[in-house]
């Protein structure tokens, strides 16, 4: 389910518009969601299948202010051989004008920060995943 | 050594205020600036001793703005048998106008999240430190 | 509606638990929430009432952490000449444990900051908001 | 000046590294000093030259812990017609490790919100600041 927040004045700047950095926390939570959505995530964490993310790519289309409802969609980019992109867009409720485009890599690493290969049941998981939504 | 910090847009709300919820992060660096001065925090954290806050009282008499210099003032309040009561302060670095007054109480706990007696070598530790200056 | 969030990694610090700075935030969605439920928030803003929060009191019972889903509870403490108490407690859906209890006194000011004294229509738009549910 | 910022529990997330959404408030601060140490930003400001980024592209190499001393660097990238890129750097203080690479692309824009050329004084004035230093 795509997170759908009402901003509000304490997620803006002086400029009246969302913060930078508060956006990394909306796509944040859509990434969770994302793979609360089709993961066993707790059975993840309790195997000790950590998330690290190595890059964010984030353009900001146009600001989000007070008031305004967002949706932050997710979906799936490319699966390399230890890296995963997801795909998010932060849009308006009811208009749909973009907020946000990103794209997040991370690697899954084992309890001593090493990435670990994306194959077999694990890189299953994740080609589960669909899509970002047009 | 009393934090001293320059506010910027990323601080501030839709009123063009600090925002509430900064004001905490700017005292807990205040608490940590004073008990790195008074005490052997790292010695403490490797022998399992935990600061749990379990109170803070906190009022806000005027809005810091961007490119405002806030200084952090923090001293001893009063000791108890499990807890202790930092007092604190958040003034204009120019003016010396106050933004912030605040109690912040805390207890010290172990591992397992029991709080320890304040009394011997941890209570002194506490007491050398000095009260908040006026 | 009282606000239910799930909490993430990034809600928590270096103890696991949620951080102080952050209940401020959630403490600060269940006012919005509180207040957008029962009054014509937009007009009040329109009409430039703010609202300038003066004291938080806030005492931490027990620590949240990542995954518990958090209810934020709000109600109406007491009304004075000019100043407005809301009473708010952070709870756990599932098990009821309670994490946050928080006074929260505001005024409504006018565009120069001065409070507005609370009477009239604007007290009776205070008195519908319901206490804080047992 | 290079902010220089002692990594603290309340900038870290669960896995005891410093959060993603935080780096951008590191990274946003050091903006803000390199353009104070080389423009006359209230001037800016005041004659309605508004900074918005349009895009961030961070690399995270290595994580940052709580007791890290880290130095935010800064530099100008390139300039073109409308858009200025400024080059980023965390490293830690004592080791020099690299916890943190960014492009950060961003606009003047006008009291409307359009871009400005970058032209004549205004292009001067961001010529005058130096590269990243390696």
């Amino acid at each position: 389910m795509n997170p759908e927040i009402r901003i509000r004045g304490y997620h803006t700047d002086m400029y009246q518009h969302v913060n930078n950095a508060r956006y990394l926390e909306f796509l944040e939570e859509g990434r969770w969601q994302l793979l609360e959505d089709h993961m066993n995530l707790e059975e993840m964490m309790n195997n000790n299948f950590l998330f690290f993310v190595v890059n964010i790519n984030i353009s900001f289309k146009s600001p989000a202010k007070a008031n305004d409802i967002i949706i932050v969609k997710s979906g799936l980019g490319k699966i390399g051989n230890t890296s995963v992109v997801f795909k998010q867009k932060i849009i308006n409720k009811q208009t749909g004008a973009v907020y946000i485009e990103s794209d997040c890599t991370f690697v899954i690493a084992d309890g001593d920060g090493n990435p670990r290969k994306l194959e077999g049941e694990l890189k299953e998981n994740f080609l589960n995943i669909p899509a970002l939504e047009k």
